[in-house]
């Protein structure tokens, strides 16, 4: 087994940290999304969306998207549990995956994607106005996400679940993306810098 | 309990089409959302986030976005198995619902609601530019899709999943997008008979 691993960007970072929480360690094979490797040939025989990260199993199966990724790692090892337990804790955090993913993480890699100049020849064609677009909404749902947080400690209720790793992967973008998290947020503030405190967010 | 129904649109209708696939029935609660119902203070209450579908258990949780009320009866109620069995299975159905829902129904989606004059008063601002770069998006993950279903009848395998519902919602929408299934994608116009032949396919 080994997982094709993009550095820096988001979506293999939530698989890291993902891993990190379980546990579990596996080889990683770096692809530079810098220079382009994840649209080499090669890659696109292992990925033919060019995406990343993507999972290669013993037997050559092949796992991309990592909410998938994740989601095969959780049935092989279900503790801890990362995507809850019973009927509505799995919904719920199934529920609040999506909404940080969506309305959240989402609108952040389209400021980046959009707007930002070093994505001039991976985003064909850039569109500022949808970057544009998408800067009130970040800030919406931040809003929401604050209201949320002021009576349960993690994104999905009382747990740590994969939907805090979509939201520290998310809140950790603005960065690059030049966005800034609005100071009224503090209930978001505290929730990053307690997710930020667990080893895995190292990863 | 209850849930929140929306009518013609995509995502409501994923959830009608799995609760047939399940056999079950609730009951409905219609949200016009051409008269902007979803826009309502009574509807905002129930998801803040202003989107259909959203399911009210008897003891008031409230879960929103369809994946996730899928997921709640899919652990109610685990046959038929519409999500998977096994950590393998699991992963390649969340993969190809992930797979179908970002490439091929969010780009529908964008073209629809940047384009269509329908949705100024949804859709602000609306981003043309937006759209005409999520059409050429269409067609090649129609392509990618055509040349996996010419090896099997679903499109995670053998048997048919969720990630088949979020295709059959997805091309069924291309015609209010006033897009069309490229005449070359014969794999994928066998795909789209079948499953529209469904007794589901009418939710």
């Amino acid at each position: 087994m080994k997982l094709y691993d993009g550095g820096r960007a988001p979506n293999p970072r939530r698989v890291r940290v993902f891993l990190a929480e379980k546990g579990i360690s596996i080889p990683l094979e770096p692809v530079d999304i810098g220079a382009m490797q994840h649209k080499s040939e090669a890659f696109t025989a292992v990925n033919p969306l060019q995406r990343l990260p993507a999972l290669v199993l013993d037997d050559g199966t092949i796992f991309t998207e990592s909410i998938a990724i994740c989601r095969y790692f959780e049935a092989l090892q279900p503790e801890p549990a990362l995507f809850g337990r019973g009927a509505k804790e799995i919904a719920l955090v199934e529920m609040w995956q999506r909404r940080v993913e969506l309305n959240l993480m989402a609108a952040i890699q389209a400021v980046f994607r959009h707007l930002h100049p070093s994505m001039k020849e991976l985003e064909k064609p850039q569109v500022p106005a949808w970057a544009e677009a998408n800067k009130p909404r970040v800030d919406a749902f931040l809003a929401l996400l604050d209201r949320e947080l002021a009576d349960r400690p993690f994104i999905a209720g009382e747990t740590y679940s994969v939907a805090d790793i979509t939201g520290l992967v998310a809140v950790d973008f603005m960065k690059p993306a030049k966005l800034a998290l609005p100071p009224e947020c503090a209930n978001v503030a505290r929730w990053h810098a307690d997710v930020s405190s667990r080893p895995s967010a190292k990863a």
